[in-house]
Formats: C-alpha cells, sequence, structure tokens
C-alpha cells in the first residue's frame, strides 16, 4: 500500500545515481565552460523574501512562484523561481565595493509551481551566466560564446543549436512602424512571445481580441534584415569568437520577463521541437532597481530539463550510468586468512586516494566475487589469497584479463601508475 | 535605501565566490570520500509532502520545519529537513529490486525554522552517508570509516576530533538498573540527550520536574565499560580500520531522533566548544515503515557549518579565496594590430579547456595590464604585441617573472605542458 506521502511532490525527481551522474555531468561541463571564461561562481538561498520577486518582476514569474509563511510567523517567502533578482540583490549588496567588471555564474535549484509537462518541471537546475559592468556588444558575445562552449563540449554542434538573437527596441521599432499603438505595444509584445507556442488561428483569434491589426506581426515571418547599430557590432564580435555558423538574428525573439533592456537572445534546438534551451539577454536597469548602483548587466540562464532532452535525443546522453565512477579496484578476500586482512588494506587504498571496494557477502568463492567486481565495474581485482604468506597478492586487469603476482606493499603504486 | 526584501533571509546565506569555494572544498572532499568507498551519489526534491515528516519523525524536527501549502492547492509540503525519509522513501520505491547491499550518498540542502545562532543556520548542507543491507558491525565501522575519511583529508587528526559511540539498548538497561521505570523512559532519554547543552542547575530542576531521580544519571558521568556483544565486535572492527585512537564509548550520547535502532554516534571536536559535527547510527526499520522491504541500514549526517568553524579554529580554512580557481593565462594586447586577434585566442584557449580571461578596460598600458593579470592571480601573462607580426607573442610567468617569446600556434602547448 503506498501512501501519496511517500512519492516525490508532482513535478520534482527522484535522482538515483545512474540519474545524478548524467546530471553532474552537465553541470560540470557548465562549471568548466564558465571558470575557464573567468567567471566565478556563488549562490544564494533556495528561498528568497516574496518581495523580491513579486516587487520586481513580470507577472509570469508570480503566478508561477511557491510562496509560504511560517504558521505565527510574519515575513511571506517564496522558493526561487530564477537566479536574477538574486544576482541583482547580492550585486546591491556590495555597492561600489564591487569590482567592476563582475563576472559571476550560478548552478542554483529552481521551483516554479507550473503544471508540468515535456521540457517544463516543478524543480530543476539552472545555469546562470552574469557579466556586471559591461555595455558593450563584446560583453554580449562573450556571454554567448560561454553557451556555446558548453554546447559545444557536450558534443552538440551548430548544425543542432541556433542562437535567435534579437532586440527590444529593434522589435518594438518594427511595431510601431506597422502601427501598433503605444498603449498596445504591451500586449503586443506579450502576444509574439507567446505567438510560437499557439495554433495560428489561436494567435490570430488573441491579436484580433485585444483589437491588434493581424498584419502588424506579418514581417517577422521573413528573414528581416534591419539597419542597427549595436547589432552589426555584436555581428562583428560573433565572427571575432567564431560563432557566427551557431548565431541568427531573429526579431520574433522577445522574452517574457519585464526587465530586459537590449539584446535578447534565445538558445533553441535548430529543428524547434523543444522549448527553448536557454534565454538571456540584456538588463542594464535591475541592480539598480534592487539599491544597487547604476550598471549595464548581460546574462542567461539555461536549464537542465530541455538540454537533457536534446542530448538524448541526438544520442549524446545515455540513462547517465556512463558517468558513474569506475572503482580502481575490487579487492577479494579467498579464505579466513585473509579476511583480517581486508579492512586495513582498503583503508590503505582509500587513503591513498583510489576508489576500493570490497564485498559484504559472506561468500568467499573467488569465482563469484569476480564476478560481482565485474558487475561493480572495477578496472581492477586484488585477490588476499595463499600468497599472502608470502606478502604477495593476485591482481587482475578485469578489462585485460592478464593477471601478475605483485607484494601487498605494491598495490597503491600499481595502481597509481 | 535598503528594503528588507532586499536582504538574504534571515538564517540563510549569500555566498559570493571565495564564500562558494570554501563550501566547495569541503563538498568535494565529501565526495570523493564517498566515492572512493563505494558509495553512490542520489539526491531527491529540495520540498517533500509534509506528512513524510510528520508521520514517521519525531516531534524535534517537526517543530522546527518550514511547512506550506500552494494558495488554492489541498497538498501540504515542507523545506527538506533532513534527508534520511527521502532516503528510506527511495529506498522504498526501488522495493525488492534495490540490490543489496546498497551504499548511498548525498550533499543535499537542508532547512530548518530554527533560530539561527553560532554553528546553526536555516539553511545548510549536510553530507548524508548510508549503508542498507547489512546488520553486521563492519558495516557501521566502514560507515564511521568514510567519515574520518574525510575529516583526515580536510586535515583534522585524532586530536582535534572524537567520535563519540553509544548504543540505544546500553543507554535503555543503564537507565532501567538506576530505576527508571518504562513510563518515564522516554523522557529520561531525551533529558539525557540534552544534558550537555544544559547548564547543571537547569538540568537537575528539569528531571526532578519529571519526577526522575537525579541518581539515575550518574552512572553516566565516570567512563563507563559495558560488557556487550556489539560493541565489543565494533571496537574489534574499528582496530581493523585503524580508527581506534579517533573513537570511544560515550554512553550520555543518545540522538534525538526517534528511528534509531541501535548504535548512535556522534562526532566532535575534541574540546567539546562546538555542537556535534555529525551524527548518526543504525535505523534498521525505517525503511520498511516507508513501504519498502525489511532491510537494517546505518548512515550519518555531517553538516557544513558547524564543520566550517571547525576548520578554521584550527587554521585548516581560510576565507575561501586560497580556493578559487588560477587563470592558466591573461591575455593582454598591446595595441589596436592585436585586438583584432584577441577574441580568436582567447576562444581557442578556452576551447583547448584553459581558464584564459582578458580586460574589458580601454587602456592598452601594458604594465596597467599585468598589475590586472596578478590580481586575477593568473599563472602566466601573453602579450600580443609587435612580436605578432611576425606571428610570435610573449608569454610571461606570473610567479618566476620569467618572459620568452613564443609562436602564437604554440600558446596552448606551453601552457599544458
Amino acid at each position: 500500500m503506498v501512501n501519496h506521502s511517500f512519492q516525490s511532490p508532482k513535478g520534482t525527481r527522484d535522482l538515483f545515481p545512474p540519474d545524478l551522474a548524467a546530471l553532474h555531468h552537465i553541470e560540470s561541463t557548465w562549471r568548466t565552460a564558465s571558470v575557464n571564461a573567468g567567471f566565478d561562481e556563488i549562490e544564494g538561498p533556495n528561498f528568497e523574501h516574496l518581495e523580491l520577486y513579486t516587487v520586481k518582476s513580470g507577472d509570469s514569474i508570480v503566478n508561477e512562484l511557491f510562496s509560504f509563511r511560517r504558521s505565527g510567523g510574519d515575513v511571506d517567502y517564496a522558493l526561487r523561481p530564477e537566479f536574477t533578482p538574486t544576482l541583482a540583490r547580492m550585486a546591491a549588496a556590495k555597492g561600489r565595493s564591487l569590482t567592476l567588471p563582475t563576472k559571476w555564474f550560478a548552478i542554483p535549484n529552481h521551483f516554479r509551481a507550473e503544471r508540468p509537462q515535456r521540457g517544463r518541471l516543478r524543480e530543476f537546475k539552472q545555469w546562470n551566466v552574469d557579466l556586471l559592468g559591461v555595455d558593450k556588444p563584446s560583453a554580449d558575445a562573450e556571454v554567448i560564446a560561454t553557451a556555446i562552449r558548453a554546447l559545444d563540449e557536450l558534443g552538440l554542434t551548430h548544425d543542432d543549436i541556433v542562437v535567435r538573437i534579437s532586440h527590444r527596441d529593434v522589435v518594438v521599432q518594427m511595431l510601431q512602424e506597422s502601427g501598433v499603438t503605444p498603449d498596445k505595444m504591451q500586449i503586443a509584445l506579450t502576444l509574439l512571445d507567446k505567438r510560437e507556442k499557439m495554433a495560428p488561428e489561436v494567435f490570430v483569434e488573441k491579436i484580433t481580441e485585444h483589437g491588434l491589426d493581424a498584419t502588424c506581426f506579418d514581417q517577422f515571418d521573413a528573414d528581416t534584415e534591419v539597419d542597427h547599430k549595436e547589432l552589426a557590432s555584436l555581428q562583428k564580435e560573433l565572427d571575432a569568437w567564431g560563432i557566427s555558423d551557431w548565431c541568427k538574428f531573429d526579431f520574433t525573439i522577445v522574452r517574457g520577463l519585464a526587465y530586459y533592456t537590449g539584446i535578447v537572445f534565445e538558445i533553441h534546438e535548430r529543428s524547434g521541437d523543444e522549448r527553448a534551451i536557454a534565454g538571456g539577454g540584456r538588463y542594464d536597469r535591475l541592480v539598480e532597481m534592487f539599491g544597487g548602483p547604476s550598471m549595464p548587466a548581460v546574462g542567461f540562464g539555461m536549464g537542465d530539463v530541455v538540454l537533457s532532452l536534446v542530448l538524448k535525443d541526438k544520442g549524446l546522453l545515455g540513462d547517465g550510468s556512463e558517468f558513474l565512477p569506475r572503482p580502481d579496484v575490487f579487492l577479494i578476500s579467498a579464505g579466513n586468512d585473509a579476511d583480517s586482512h581486508m579492512a586495513s588494506t582498503v583503508a590503505t587504498l582509500r587513503k591513498a586516494g583510489l576508489h576500493a571496494r570490497m564485498t559484504y557477502r559472506a561468500t568467499r568463492n573467488v569465482g563469484k566475487l569476480l564476478t560481482e567486481a565485474a558487475k561493480a565495474n572495477a578496472r581492477h581485482a586484488v585477490i588476499l589469497g595463499e600468497e599472502l604468506a608470502n606478502g604477495n597478492v593476485v591482481i587482475k586487469n578485469m578489462d585485460s584479463g592478464e593477471q601478475e603476482v605483485i607484494a601487498v606493499d605494491d598495490i597503491v603504486s600499481h595502481l597509481t601508475a
């Protein structure tokens, strides 16, 4: 009889060893790409004061919060739905002592109370990369290049992936020129942002409902060429970084969050079958909003859920067991005389930094224990048997099958050679 | 004007780069000790159904929960205050397909709504190590040895640290023999558990209040020798693992949580000035309680907060900046001709797996940029200057001060040699 309290909450994951090994493979690739690009890692609380989100963020995020108040308490909290407010708060807390530029990244948990579906969970990991203090397209390019560096390292290519780059000013200007009046600009942007996720007839219905003319959106269907100084500079930078093949300008990209101010981008699988792998852009006024000094900033967030789906789809990620650590050695006792040496030998191997396992089974049948060593995927088996009387052990390479007799004192040097 | 919503919630931490580097140093030591001892890493949700905690855990944990319900929802959740219920739930979910023994570890976040004080925060990291399916003292010893392995690796010795080992049955028997009646056993255990944290006169007041005789606790003041088969076997195992110097039997250790069934232990700094660094023991009935098969189990939890205090106190942990990753190279452009090579050169270095930085400042003053490279703690500076006309760059070892001219195509091989 399984009680609902004995299952993980809806939209969350129990990560068994292979699942977590797969996630760690992604996280470690994110971390290496960030560190090598000169970003320093930070982390904040998993819950924040509710006001951190309600005061500054767009409505889209507020409806998706897990908010709570302790019984008897008078402070409202929310599980962290995104990292940017925490980042802005932390930058603001440092005030003028913050050395600029500051390059930060984080790999926090996020929580959103939305309906779980393909590519969307209620708890997930997100890689956040932010560059504070530089208002030049070279910063935008470095941030995008860092995202691509990780995707490249994970085995994806520009045939699989596209970075769709847009600019808030350009989109607004295009809508203006098509006759969208200032009072309808916000709803026009919101509908454009959501267009890809709607059936065409639903989209037409929605725009008509809001008194907008369907032709306003026609220009976003063609490959639009625009004359925009910042985007022209960005294009040069993307060329210099060698990542133009991964990028294209696409003015249907709006990004839902209210705090973006300039360039915005989304990273998608080229077929468009999945949700966005990442999204980001420039948020030059955000740190100031949180009480800090005025500071330009650019960044992105990349979640683990859609990325994992894409990697699996491309055959670049299995069930995760391919990333489980292999034991360096599986220690086997062939009889009672050897038993008394097991714990001390394993302790010595582990102290030397080796991954050393042994059985808890009562059997001293070497054949059965070699099977257990193979099942554990050990690189070597060391058999403590009769040879121990002469201070020797048998060591077997589990990949090649070769075995030899070595001195018990040489196990560590043999395995670390 | 700083609004309270712009600070981290009470009892939580903003981890700036050195803070997080210090935490990662501890986490990575925990992880290596676990993996090398053959434990596989798992993780669960940061929040669970409230019932997971209220139904099975002792009262001590329930009062410290952050529990919540979504507005309009009908499910109660709680932020995870400890990992054992999640572990038991996950083991139960696998049912009979779980291969025994199963050795799992986790490094989750935990949340407790208690008053923040020295060594106690409302959000912290805890290393959890659990060995399921073996009811022998050899399993208890391996789990304790794994904890000691990590402490040893962090630089602590048995002069700094003591593992105080007790046994629920022995403590109950000692209290019985002193005249504690069955109806008063639970309160006697609870008071004994809390005795160390109370002033002696408060303790006497409390025991009197509950109608207990003060002499019942006298025997716990002396170094008690007991004749107990399991503890005698454990002592032999601790000797075999070479960790007897770190351990002592101490029957004042009770552990507050209701689910322990046999051996219990706490790890303390020897002076006793800080709270427990770790606590654990045997919980042979817990997996069954959560709907799984009957399964013996032993494990411990070690938080990062008290451990960090102890490491800092012993001079084994600084402000964390000692663990920040060092850039392999800081790239410097000495003039306009070199500027156009910067992005592509940095991209090449990063693609080769190197940690490569450059400036965002407008200056091309090599002296100032070398100062910036030194401040970033870079191992090398590479100067793109006049030599670039011949395909060469200047590379400077920032530690030794030595510099030489090498081909631009040889930077990677020079740095990875």
